[in-house]
Parts: structure tokens; C-alpha cells; sequence
């Protein structure tokens, strides 16, 4: 089946979660967005469809299904292509992790819009400054010290048991994101993060990942995305 | 099976969800903090026990399983509980939508903590002020509008199909505690919200909610949970 993937097509954002899952399975996709333009999206949010009704990108399009949310994309596609074990117990578990990535995405994306995502950043400078401040000093330790407890579980290089899944892709984007966003805060935690400094390059290193990131497909992180670099939002 | 649900002991919170799903099907569980107190979560966070990793309450043990995340126990629950639909296509939206729940309870949750959830709210109070504000004029209509639009493509009553679901079960709560932190936003917006009106009744009425809400159960909410009543918060 040939997917139809609908997002944003400036960003990298919320898509890209699921687009690294798509590559990584070598999975024929269209990025639609990308070829017929951001409205192309927009007959599905205005519910012109049949099927589930998207709140917003990105959304994926299976055959006659469409199915949104970042995480719940992952869980449809997991068990398709191989990136979840099979058994309940680990699927719902990836889930889990997978809810809690979406969590810290929120938060990462407050840090610049902390009032609201209907003004600019420029607008909202001052409390951006707060909120980043707080964010690198109490969250990220406690995100990433969660997700090395998580590892360190398992078998020390795999989120899930000892199998590559699609939570140890959005770990790899989790990480490199924050280090685009945050580089002094990354690094001053690095002795901290061992285990997803481990896995963020075994990840890179995959055939297909290694391939993807070397294609225009991966759009370099920039400001109008999640993460973003503003070197205010990471004094240390 | 008896569950054992974790959640902290003085409020509604995002327990209450997987709460209303427990009472909704009468099944048999502990609350434990509330009898044991909220230390009895902290062997599970800290991870001395086996399975998946707690990164915050609400988990619920469930034999040897345990299972964090709402939208995640919600998804566990469902099938076992005859709270969502049977067909896969079905099962998947109750979670996209259950998750798209999480986003609005989180956002929230930041109206009181616009800048961080380690400072009280008298201390990031200015900037709450202009969240919330943000929050009522903007997203609570689009998140509302969203479920309404969601209960249109329905029989009107159901947000899945024609079926009471875990979904209907945590709007009744979305729609309950908006009312009580936002009673003037949710006034203003009362006539595009007849659907969800019309469900929040309908819950209420299920007899084994409407026990429930009566009983002392029920944790009235107050200025520690996530829906707080902060008056200045509220101004139209």
C-alpha cells in the first residue's frame, strides 16, 4: 500500500515523527504537502472526507482510513513494518513512551510560544525566556533522565525489550531536536544521557535513516518549527 | 481481575479519567494512594518493580502488567470493558481522540503554570492571566468546536459510531471541568455546544455515573488539581 502522509510542508514538526518511521521501513509514501501545497490538507480538517476526523496535522492516509496523532500513526504503522514487537504488553508499553515523547514535544514547543500559538514568538519574548529557562533547568533532566531509566531497563540500547522500534526513532528526533533548540543545555547534561547519545547515533546509523538524512527530504530544522534555535531561550 | 490504580490521593486530575472508565464498567479496583497514601506510587516511579516504567500517575496495575498514560489505560480498559467498539478503524479513533483529550487537559494545565509547574501559580500569576485569556477566546472554542464537529459525523451522541465509548466518558469530564475553572468561557460559547451539552447529560445520567458523583468518590475539584478556579483567570 502506498501511504499518503499530510503535514506541514516547511517543518520538519509533529511529521516528522511518522516520516522517520516511513523511511526507516522503506515504506512508499507521498508527502503530499510537499508536492500539492499545504492546502491540500485542508478538505480533510474541514471534515470534507469520510473516516476519522483529524484536529490537525499530521495525518496519515491508509487506503480508505485516515488516521491522525503523532503517536497513534506510530502505533498503526508499528506492527506493519516491523517496528514494535509483537507481543500486547510491549505494544502498549511503546505507547506509552511514544504519549510521553508527545508530551515533551508540547512542552519544547511552549518554550517559544508560552502565552499563545497565535502570536509570534517576538510577541511573548519575555515569558519565553521563563518558560525556557525552567524547561532546560527541571524538564529536560527529567525527560531524558526518564528515557535513560527506560533504557537502562531494557537492555541498555533499546527502548522496548531488545528490539529496534519506532520509539528509538523518535528518540533519535527527541535528542536531535534538543540539540538544535538547546545546545548548552544538552551539553551540560551530556555525562547524564549516555545511553541516548548511544542510541541517537546507532539510529543515524541505520541504512535508511543514514540515507534519509542525506536527501532534501529532511528539511533542516529552522524557526518555524518545534525546535528552534533562539540563543536567549538557552543561556546558561 | 481486581485493578490497582495509581493516582495522587487529593484530586480529580488525569486520574479521573481512567477513574470514570472504572466506574462506568463497575469494575472491581483499589485506589491505592487514596487508602495507602500517595507514597505507595513512589516504588512504581522510581522503578523497583518489574514491566513498564511509570513516568508519571495515573498507572494502573493490572495483574503483572502496569500501564501509564490515560489515553494509553483508556485503550487497555476499552476492549476489556466493552467501552469501544470492536473494529480496529474504531479502536484507532477513540485513541486519536482520547489523545487529542490529553492536548487540551495539558493546555489546561498551563493556564495556571504558564512558566513552570515547580513555581506555584501566585508566582507566575501575570503571566497566567494572559494564557488564560489566549486559552478561552481561542483554543477552547477550536478544541470544542473540533468534538462537535466530531459528535456531527456520528449519530450526533456518540463521538465513535453509535456507541457509548471511554471517549464520551472523557468529554463528560472535559465539558465538567471547564465549567468549573471557566464558567464565563464556557457560558459565552454555550449555544456551539449543544452537542457536547447534550453528551455531558447523557453520562451523567448513566447509573453508574450518576452513583458514582454521588459518592464521596468523587472528589469535588479544587485549586490543586489541573481545572482550578482562579476567578481573575476568567475574565471576559
Amino acid at each position: 500500500m502506498r501511504y499518503e502522509l499530510y503535514y506541514w510542508s516547511g517543518i520538519q514538526g509533529r511529521g516528522e515523527f511518522v516520516r522517520l518511521a516511513l523511511e526507516d521501513a522503506g515504506a512508499s509514501y507521498d508527502d503530499v504537502a510537499r508536492t500539492k501545497g499545504d492546502q491540500a490538507m485542508m478538505p480533510f480538517l474541514h471534515g470534507k472526507h469520510a473516516g476519522a476526523l483529524p484536529f490537525a496535522p499530521p495525518f496519515l492516509r491508509a487506503g480508505k482510513q485516515v488516521i491522525a496523532q503523532a503517536a497513534n500513526i506510530l502505533a498503526f504503522l508499528g506492527p506493519r513494518h516491523g517496528l514494535v514487537p509483537a507481543s500486547e504488553p510491549a505494544r502498549r508499553y511503546a505507547m506509552q513512551l511514544q504519549q510521553t515523547v508527545t508530551d515533551i514535544v508540547a512542552e519544547v514547543h511552549d518554550t517559544h510560544h508560552p502565552i499563545s500559538g497565535d502570536l509570534y514568538y517576538e510577541q511573548q519574548r519575555t515569558e519565553a525566556r521563563k518558560r525556557a529557562n525552567a524547561f532546560c533547568e527541571e524538564r529536560i533532566p527529567k525527560f531524558l533522565g526518564y528515557f535513560e531509566q527506560v533504557l537502562d531497563r531494557g537492555d541498555g540500547r533499546h527502548a522496548i525489550g531488545r528490539r529496534h522500534s519506532y520509539v528509538d526513532l523518535s528518540l533519535f528526533q527527541l535528542m536531535s531536536g534538543l540539540d538544535y533548540a538547546f545546545p548548552n543545555a544538552m551539553t551540560s547534561i551530556r555525562r547524564r544521557t549516555t545511553r541516548l547519545r548511544a542510541l541517537q547515533q546507532r539510529v543515524a546509523e541505520r541504512p535508511n535513516i543514514a540515507a534519509y538524512l542525506a536527501t532534501e527530504r529532511r528539511i533542516p530544522f529552522n524557526e518555524d518549527g518545534i525546535f528552534r534555535r533562539y540563543p536567549e531561550l538557552d543561556e546558561r
